[in-house]
C-alpha cells in the first residue's frame, strides 16, 4: 500500500511580508494537519512572496526570510511541509524549498533552472542549485522540483523518475496569460506520463504590480490524466488522496539525462496514512473559456494592487464609452460598488450620450456619479495659451489640452480624499499612442493595458451575459469609438479597423513578426496596404517613451508592455527596420 | 623589433542604426588606413549599438546586422579591424568581436562573461562563448575580449597571457558613474600588470536613454603605467604607436585558470609597421574632477537623448529655483542658447525673486523667456472642484494642483512646437516622492534625476566658475529651496536639511544599507532621530510609483533609479523591513 494524503496551498502571498505570509503558511499547516494530511506544499518563494525583485538584494531581508522559515518549523509536528523560500550560502541566494518535518529542515531544493527572459530575471539574483533531492518513504518516492524545473527538457523530473520517483511536487510562481493553461496542461500531462509518476503542480494565486497568478493548480497520475485540480483566481486549499500502486508501473530508466552535473540526495521520512478517503474533484478545466478568465485575472489584480497598496477605494473618471464602463465594472466586482467614485467631465466637444450613458451605466452598478463639467477651467486655460497660440494651426496640442485637464482634475480628487486613480486606456491604444501623456493616461493602476480594444468589446458582452441585467448599457457598446476631444472625431480618423490593428499588434508585438512577415500576412493583405501598415508599426516604435511613464496593468497576454518588453526609447530601428540600406560607395 | 600602430576609435554610435553606425565605422576605417595603422578597434556592440536590449530578438535585426559587418569587411584592406557585432548559430545570438582583414572575416571572437546585474541584461539574451582568441604576428601576439571579461578574476586575460599575449585588446560599453573611472583605473593597471602586456581598453562614448557611455579609453604597459588616454565625454579617434619590446619580460605562466573550459584559437595576422611613430599622448586622468566630469556627462547625456530621438529643440519651465537654473544652463551647453524655450509660470503664491531671478539667467544665456501667470486657470480649477472639495480641510491636493496646471500648459506648449520638456526633479526629490506626478515630473528627459540636491549645488558653482561671468545668479543659488505652492513654504517644512537627506539616500539606495546600519552611522547619528530615518526611508519605499511613471534621465551615481533598481511597487515591505516581527502563538 502506497497511499499519501497531499494538502495543496494555493495561497495568495505578498511581496516583502514576511509577517502576513508566515502567518498564513502556519494557519494552513495547522489546517492540515487537523485534516490528516501526510504534506502540505505551498508556492514558489512563499516566504519573501513573488517576484521580491531587488528587496533580495538586502542581507537583512534574506536573513529574516530565514528566520520566518524557522518559526514555520516549529510548526510542523506530524506534517511534511514543502515551503517557498531564499537559501543562502557563500556564495549567494537561491529560489529554494526546504523540506521541513517535526521541527527540522530535512533538506533544502535549490532551483537548478533560473528563467531570464520575458518577465522573469531570476539570474540576476540567484545562482542555479545542483542537488537533485528525493524523499522517500518504502514505496513512495517523492521528487521536488520548483517551476522552470519541469520545462524544457526537465532533466531534473527525469533523473527524478530515473531513481523511481513516482511522484513528482512541482511548486510555481507562473504568471498567467491567455494561452498558458493550454500550454500547461498539455506540457504537465506529459511529463507525467513520460516520467511514469504522479504530478502534484501548485501555484501561486494573486497580483503582483503587472503580473498576475492564476492558481489553476493540477495533479495528473502517471498515466497523464488530470485527476484533481483547484480554481483559477481564487486562493484555496486542496486536499488529495493518492494511491500510488494505482496505475503503478516499473520506473521509467530510459529517460536520457546528465546525471553527472547533479548530486542526488535522499531523504527517508515517516508519515501515518489515516484511512479517511479524500475525494478528489475535477474542475472541467480542459474548456477553458478565455474570456471569463481574462475577466477574473483583471478583477483580481485590481483588487490586489488595491490592497496590496494599502487603498479602500478607487477612482474612476467615465467618458461614456466602453473602455472606462469596463474599467468600472471590473472596479464594482473587485472590490464592491460603494468603494468606487465616478467623475464624468464633459467639454464641450461631449455628447449628450456621453453623459447619459455614463448615467446609465452607474445607476446599474449602484454607483454614485460627480459631474464636473471642464469647461471654465479649459477656456481658461486656454486664453492662458493664447498669448503664444495666436496664428498658430490648431493640432494635437489641443486636443491632449482637455485630456491633461480632465487628469489633473482625477489626481486632485485622488490626493484630496485618498482614491487610486484607475486608468481605461486599453492595449491598442497603449501601442499606438493614442492616448494622452498625463491625460487619460494619468493613474495608479491601468486595468486594460495588456487587453486590446477587441477583447474590451468581447468583455463588456460577458459582463453583460452574466449580470442580472445589462450593466453596460447597450448604448456604450454600439457606439463609435471616439475620444470627443474635437468636434465628430472618431477614433477610425487615425487608426484602422479594431480588428486590423489588434491583428497588427498581435503579429508584431506578441508574435515578434517583422514587418515583411507583417505584410505578407493573408488576411491583412486584403484589407490594409503596406504603406498603412507601416504607419502602424512606427506608432508602435515612436511612442516607447509614452509607454515608459504608464501606470503598471495587469499583464493577460503572451507579450505585455512593461518588463516583458524592453525596448530601447532613443534608437533609429525606427526609421531602418525594414532593411539594412547603407549603400557602398 | 615588435612594433605595432593602433588606431582607438571611440566612437558614439546610435541604438537600432545599422546605417548610420556603419557609414561611421567605414568612414573611420579609411581615415586609419591613412594614417598607416595595422589595427583599428571599434566599441563594443559597434554595429547594432549598445545596449539594444529586446531590438535583439528580432532574427532580421540580427539578419541585417551580420550584413552590416560583410560590407564593412570590403573595406579592410591592408588593415586589421575589430568591430562588435551580435554573432548567432543555432543556438542563440553572442555579443561579439569579428576581426576583419582584407575583406574576411578571420575570426570572431564572442564573448564569455555576461554581465545581469545593475543596468545590465546580457543573460536575457546572449550566449556565452568558449574560444579564447589570439591573433599573432612573429612576436606579437594579442588577445581579444569584451568588457565584462576583463572584471572580476579576468579569466580570459589570464588565458591570453598563459600563452604569451604581449597585447590585450579589450572592447567596452561601459556605462559612467563617479566612481567608474578610478575604479577601471585601478585595476586595469593590475590586469596588466599581472598579465604582463600592454593593454588597449577601448570604451563607447554617449548617450543611450538613462546610460551614459564616457569614453576615457586608456592604454597601458605591461608595467600597469598609463601610456595613452583618449578624453571623457567625447567622440575621438587616437592612434597608438607601440614597441612591445619595450620592458618585455617574459610570459607571465604562473596565473592560474582553468584552460578546459575554453578552447584556444590563434590566428596568424600580417601588417606591415610603417616608421612614422606617433606620439602617445596622455591626459592627466588621475586627477578626477568629479562635478566637472558630472557636468559634462549631463550636456551629453541631454544632447543625446535629444538628436537621437530626433528633437531640434527643448523646453523648460523655470521655477527661480537652482534646479531649473542647472537644467537650462546644463541644456544651453549641450544644444545651443537658441534651440531652448523657457517659461515662467507664477502663480499666486511665487516670490518676485522667482520671476526676476529667471529673468536675469535666461538674460546671461541668451534666451528668450516667456511669461504666462496661471491665476486665471488656477481659480478655475478651484471653481470647478469646489462643489466637491468644500468643507474639506487643506492637503497637498491644492499644491499638487498648481503644479499640474504647470505640467499641462508646458506639454502642450510642447505638443503643439515639438519641443522635448526637460523636467527639473532632482535625485533627492525624486527618492523622496517630494515631486508630483505630471505636475513638475512631466517631460521627455529627466536632466537631474540621479543628481543629489547638494551636487546641484555643485554644479551650479562650477557652472558658474567657468563661465565669464556668473551665468546662474547668486541669489538662486542662496535663497532656500521652496516649491512655492502654498504661501511661506520652504522644501525643509517636509525634509530635513539636503546634506542629511542625501546622506541618507547615498546610504540606503546607493550602498544598498539596511536600516539599522544607517541609524547606527556616525555622522547621522549627530543630526537626525532614528524616527526621522524612518519616516526618509518609509518615503523611499512609498513613492516607487511615481518614479515609475517618471521619464528617464542620466545615470550618474553608482546606482540610480531606473533599470539599476528594480523593487516591486506592491510590497508590504514599507511596513516590515525593519524585522521579521512575527510572534509565534
Amino acid at each position: 500500500m502506497s497511499k499519501i494524503k497531499i494538502s495543496m496551498s494555493q495561497i495568495n502571498t505578498t511581496v516583502g511580508s514576511l509577517d502576513s505570509n508566515t502567518k498564513k503558511i502556519i494557519e494552513k499547516i495547522k489546517k492540515a494537519k487537523k485534516e490528516n494530511s501526510n504534506v502540505i506544499c505551498f508556492p514558489e518563494l512563499s516566504i519573501p512572496g513573488y517576484p521580491p525583485e531587488d528587496l533580495v538584494l538586502s542581507d537583512l531581508f534574506i536573513k529574516n526570510n530565514i528566520q520566518a522559515l524557522n518559526t514555520i518549523k516549529k510548526h510542523t509536528k506530524n506534517i511534511i511541509a514543502i515551503v517557498g523560500f531564499i537559501d543562502k550560502d557563500i556564495n549567494g541566494i537561491y529560489n529554494s524549498a526546504a523540506i521541513l518535518n517535526n521541527g527540522n529542515i530535512i533538506e533544502i531544493y535549490r532551483k537548478t533552472k533560473l528563467p531570464n527572459y520575458g518577465v522573469f530575471d531570476e539570474k540576476r539574483y540567484f545562482n542555479s542549485g545542483s542537488k537533485v533531492v528525493v524523499i522517500q518513504k518504502n514505496n513512495i518516492k517523492i521528487g521536488i522540483s520548483i517551476c522552470e524545473d519541469i520545462w524544457d527538457d526537465y532533466e531534473i523530473c527525469k533523473l527524478q523518475s530515473n531513481y523511481g520517483c513516482n511522484l513528482l511536487i512541482n511548486i510555481n510562481g507562473s504568471p498567467y496569460d491567455i494561452d498558458k493553461k493550454q500550454t500547461r496542461i498539455k506540457h504537465l500531462s506529459s511529463v507525467s506520463k513520460n516520467c511514469n509518476a504522479h504530478l502534484v503542480y501548485l501555484n501561486l494565486v494573486g497580483g503582483q504590480d503587472e503580473l498576475i497568478f492564476d492558481g489553476s493548480s493540477l495533479v495528473f497520475n502517471n498515466l497523464g490524466n488530470i485527476i484533481y485540480s483547484l480554481p483559477s483566481f481564487e486562493e484555496k486549499d486542496g486536499i488529495i488522496d493518492l494511491d500510488l500502486d494505482l496505475n503503478f508501473n516499473e520506473p521509467n530508466k530510459t529517460l536520457i539525462t546528465n546525471l553527472k552535473k547533479y548530486n542526488l540526495s535522499v531523504k527517508e521520512i515517516d508519515f501515518q496514512y489515516m484511512n479517511t478517503k479524500e475525494r478528489n474533484r475535477v474542475l472541467d478545466i480542459t474548456k477553458i473559456n478565455e474570456i471569463e478568465d481574462v475577466y477574473k485575472a483583471l478583477v483580481l489584480g485590481t483588487r490586489d494592487y488595491l490592497i496590496k497598496n494599502k487603498f479602500n477605494k478607487c477612482l474612476v473618471s467615465l467618458s461614456g464609452g466602453i473602455d472606462s464602463a469596463v474599467v468600472t465594472a471590473i472596479a464594482a466586482k473587485a472590490v464592491g460598488s460603494k468603494n468606487i467614485v465616478t467623475v464624468n467631465l464633459p467639454s464641450r466637444y461631449s455628447s449628450d450620450h456621453s453623459i447619459t450613458d455614463s448615467e446609465k451605466l452607474c445607476k446599474n452598478l449602484g454607483i454614485k456619479l460627480i459631474n464636473l463639467p471642464i469647461e471654465d477651467a479649459h477656456k481658461s486655460m486656454e486664453d492662458s495659451l493664447n498669448f503664444i497660440f495666436k496664428n498658430t494651426k490648431k493640432n494635437v496640442a489641443e486636443e491632449n489640452l482637455q485630456a491633461r485637464i480632465r487628469g489633473n482634475i482625477i489626481m486632485t480628487i485622488s490626493n484630496k480624499f485618498s482614491l487610486l486613480v484607475l486608468s481605461t486606456g486599453n492595449k491598442s491604444e497603449i501601442a499606438t499612442g493614442y492616448a494622452t501623456l498625463y491625460g487619460d493616461m494619468a493613474g495608479g493602476f491601468s486595468v486594460l493595458k495588456d487587453v486590446p480594444k477587441t477583447m474590451v468589446y468581447k468583455l463588456a458582452n460577458y459582463i453583460n451575459k452574466v449580470s442580472d441585467n445589462y450593466t453596460i448599457p447597450i448604448n456604450i457598446i454600439n457606439k463609435p469609438p471616439s475620444a470627443e476631444l474635437k468636434p465628430d472625431q472618431v477614433d477610425q480618423d487615425k487608426l484602422p479597423e479594431y480588428e486590423i490593428l489588434d491583428k497588427i499588434i498581435e503579429l508584431y508585438v506578441e508574435k515578434k513578426q517583422n514587418i515583411k512577415e507583417i505584410m505578407s500576412n493573408k488576411i491583412l493583405r486584403k484589407k490594409i496596404s503596406n504603406d498603412e501598415i507601416l504607419d502602424i508599426i512606427q506608432m508602435i516604435d515612436r511612442n516607447e517613451y509614452k509607454r515608459r511613464q504608464s501606470p503598471p496593468g495587469v499583464k493577460i497576454t503572451p507579450l505585455a508592455f512593461g518588463k516583458d518588453r524592453r525596448y530601447p526609447i532613443a534608437s533609429e530601428l525606427k526609421y531602418t527596420y525594414t532593411k539594412f540600406i547603407y549603400y557602398d560607395k
